[in-house]
């Protein structure tokens, strides 16, 4: 059986969230999920369900979402990306894949996130990257955000980053990188962190911002996170200029050509 | 009349290309002259006829696309792009708008245009940029590109690389920069010249794409150059992955903010 997969395999995967409700199967609603185990089914001929790293919302990209799934029967391993890409529409693409060990789960093996969310300062939005970012016409402060977000870096309770109505109890989590770059009229925030509380990133982004547009100073971000409350923090910034940009797992599981 | 533009003005701007049947006005097909006419004709209430310094091909992208035309009245300013922006689609755009001479014409004043193709070599396609890139997926030898390109710079007859029904006589064109670059998946081509034949652009590129493919050598190209007949070159690369960057004036013209 050499030179074929058996067993449980991920795959790396992207896709532009614009046209689907998130990633999680939903009744009466088109899903990313319910796309790629529809391609499955055509490819093998039987259900085949799968497992996200990340149930990411509504209208979020990913440019790097781990998925398992249990092959159905063997399959080339060379063939398995190009044959699913086949059956998925043009939006969601299977980057590579790759064997893991029969426990593996992408959620609860990931040993981190990397996310990235787009802002797009220009007077006049753009003909190309409106669909991936977040128009905010005008100045923002770049170093004053950046100030905020020291804030937040390290381990903390994040209540005041949860949105309402999430079942999660235990708040707290680590972030270990959070910084925003200007390149030209975009700005990028990139967060990367061990896990992350229902739409907490968008919710930081949103208090960022509120420190880029000069309505508070870098230590309210302080005291937001002090206070554990989901009033204090900004608004949730828009689902379209996040992305998933990468799963992080630990340097054995990398047994890809090219690691995670 | 201070703080108000009269007389001529020239508008940059861009559009995504995909959507339309190219820059010109046609009859029975949608251009991008036809909505920013149509759009002209919304905010001044009066017919208001353009004219771009290049008539880009359907399915061609723009970021700095130059556009004059008269204004049958006054209008302030700062609220020229704003106001166009708002009666046209959101793929086409005016990034900027400035005062120009009454007798300056974008296409016969220009002293040069950058173009760059993009060029996507990873095996599976992208979910985010297929529609501006040519998808090739495999290995190209990026530095025999460049071989290639350094026989076209320069001042040459460009017969061999003008697509066939065009009515121009003088084919001699200066190519002032020609470069492949590597980034990751993509390979951009910059082509910077004094001005392009019908389609020069996408056949240097296909030409360089054969090179790059290994199927001729760089000094191939020499030898398509002096031919002087489409024949010998390679096919015309497709639409999608071209955009014209920006239209270069003497800068005497630039009394824009920025300059163009």
């Amino acid at each position: 059986m050499a030179g074929r997969i058996e067993g449980r395999v991920a795959l790396v995967m992207e896709y532009d969230g614009a046209n689907y409700a998130g990633w999680q199967l939903q009744h009466n609603a088109d899903t990313v999920q319910a796309r790629v185990e529809k391609a499955l089914g055509h490819l093998f001929g039987c259900p085949v369900s799968v497992r996200a790293a990340s149930r990411t919302d509504s209208g979020v990209h990913a440019r790097g979402q781990v998925v398992a799934l249990d092959l159905p029967r063997p399959f080339p391993p060379e063939k398995l990306a190009p044959a699913l890409n086949w059956h998925l529409p043009a939006d969601i693409r299977v980057v590579r894949a790759c064997t893991v060990p029969r426990d593996f789960d992408p959620r609860t093996w990931a040993v981190g996130k990397i996310y990235r969310y787009c802002l797009f300062t220009r007077r006049a939005s753009s003909a190309f990257v409106s669909r991936y970012c977040w128009h905010l016409p005008g100045e923002l402060d770049v170093a004053a955000m950046n100030s905020g977000a020291r804030y937040l870096i390290g381990s903390h309770d994040f209540a005041s980053f949860q949105a309402a109505g999430s079942s999660v109890r235990d708040t707290r989590r680590t972030v270990r990188h959070l910084f925003c770059r200007r390149q030209g009229p975009l700005v990028t925030i990139t967060c990367v962190g061990d896990g992350f509380l229902y739409k907490m990133v968008r919710i930081i982004v949103g208090s960022l911002v509120e420190i880029g547009l000069g309505r508070h100073s870098p230590d309210w971000l302080g005291q937001v996170l002090a206070g554990r409350d989901r009033q204090l923090a900004g608004p949730t910034a828009p689902a379209h200029g996040l992305v998933l940009e990468r799963v992080l797992y630990r340097p054995s599981l990398s047994n890809c050509r090219r690691p995670w």
